[in-house]
């Protein structure tokens, strides 16, 4: 299988680098094709801006999703987006790799979330009407591929629990799984989250080494996070929310997924 | 008062930029001094990498944390970073400005935290023990300062209701809420989301300005979300999870909040 890792880590010889390297060995040694985009290493550009869009109208104002979706048509978008987008297409697996920083991920990986879901590719798919909300949640582009993000945090694991002061890390991660990876129609595995970092040995990292790598010998065989598809009858369309039947009386992140 | 905008849209002309104009006018018009920190305009640097500790020892690997905490302590960070340190120690009030982009900040503001956001500055405050936690959530050097998110979104209110597909706004602002904002001691007020910007007339103008208007105007009577603070028994440390006594078998980020 096609598997392409996108790296946000600043340091190679780091945690994260180490794990990196792992992954792509690991992955390599059972069969697979591995790309990394190393976005420090390419200097990825962060912000999204008009300069994305070089051919576009330059009198009008600048729009970010409507100059989007016209460079995506046109195949007019900056070379580095398009690149990415290749890649997506390519991959049947996404591994999103990067350290908590303030309890989201870098914003150089925001940066390529922001500017490679181009309006057409990840966003504004499909029929968009009264009754059909767009391919979304469960489908689009990237329906069939799965996604998983290896996580590494400096702080406890007790503090991102479900009573943690840092809130529970899969709450946290809800707007990345759900939001960024079950939109465009990816599945999406349980992720691989490596706490304390400040604190590793040998015999830690193996043992993290091991379980890391018992994943990824079955990244195929996992079962994904059962998230509801937006267009199986679950929602209410257009008001998009959970149909009154199911799990009547509750709210919040959870009842977005089928448990 | 002093007002710190930090606005993250890369279009003046557009309806963010309209609702930049009108904050700085009506906080100016109340006698307030406003600086904005207008993220595209300043081109301002995204990535966190070790070209922000000019003076670092290159030899050594690049820790993110431990050299910020060098650079911070040494006075040796890049200039850029130390101009945004001190107007968020000059301001009474933050207010971050941005569109809602993949249920986040746009990249460029997400660097704006993950850079000026030193170790020392914004956390690593206070002494760290088996008894006390650091000054966060709730102390910090942003104690006695307040801050406001003001977020446009392209999608309709009842997506991000309780129960819709999006998940639940105030959770989805829980990260930058608590995460970024209540951790280095602010007070946070509710959040001014603007939904459905794609169908905006004079008359919805009109009564948005009204609204917002009225809540700056009221930037130091209105009561901040209800966070707990760390460091007054709430939480049991050094697990960091909320006492069993409070709130028992709940869980999720609204423990958090004191109702």
């Amino acid at each position: 299988m096609n598997i392409l890792l996108v790296y946000a880590h600043p340091e190679p010889t780091s945690l994260n680098g180490s794990l990196k390297e792992f992954t792509v060995n690991r992955l390599e040694k059972s069969g697979h094709r591995v790309q990394v985009s190393d976005l420090y290493a390419m200097k990825w550009k962060s912000a999204l801006d008009a300069d994305d869009f070089p051919h576009r109208d330059k009198t009008a104002p600048f729009h970010p999703s409507l100059d989007s979706q016209k460079a995506f048509e046109q195949g007019t978008q900056s070379v580095d987006i398009a690149k990415e987008q290749k890649k997506l297409l390519w991959a049947d697996a996404l591994i999103l790799q990067f350290p908590l920083w303030w309890y989201s991920m870098p914003a150089i990986l925001k940066g390529w979330i922001d500017r490679v879901y181009a309006y057409g590719f990840a966003y504004g798919v499909g029929e968009h009407s009264d009754t059909h909300w767009g391919d979304r949640f469960g489908d689009g582009v990237m329906k069939g591929k799965r996604a998983m993000l290896l996580v590494t945090v400096g702080g406890w694991e007790p503090h991102y629990s479900a009573r943690g002061i840092n809130g529970p890390m899969d709450d946290l991660l809800f707007p990345i799984h759900h939001g960024v990876l079950w939109y465009p129609g990816f599945d999406v595995l349980p992720p691989s989250v490596i706490y304390r970092t400040g604190k590793m040995d040998q015999k830690r990292m193996a043992h993290i080494q091991d379980e890391l790598g018992q994943k990824l010998d079955n990244l195929w065989n996992i079962p994904p996070i059962a998230f509801r598809r937006q267009n199986d009858g679950d929602y209410v369309i257009p008001s998009l929310t959970l149909s009154a039947n199911i799990m009547p009386e509750q709210s919040g992140f959870s009842i977005h997924i089928d448990a």
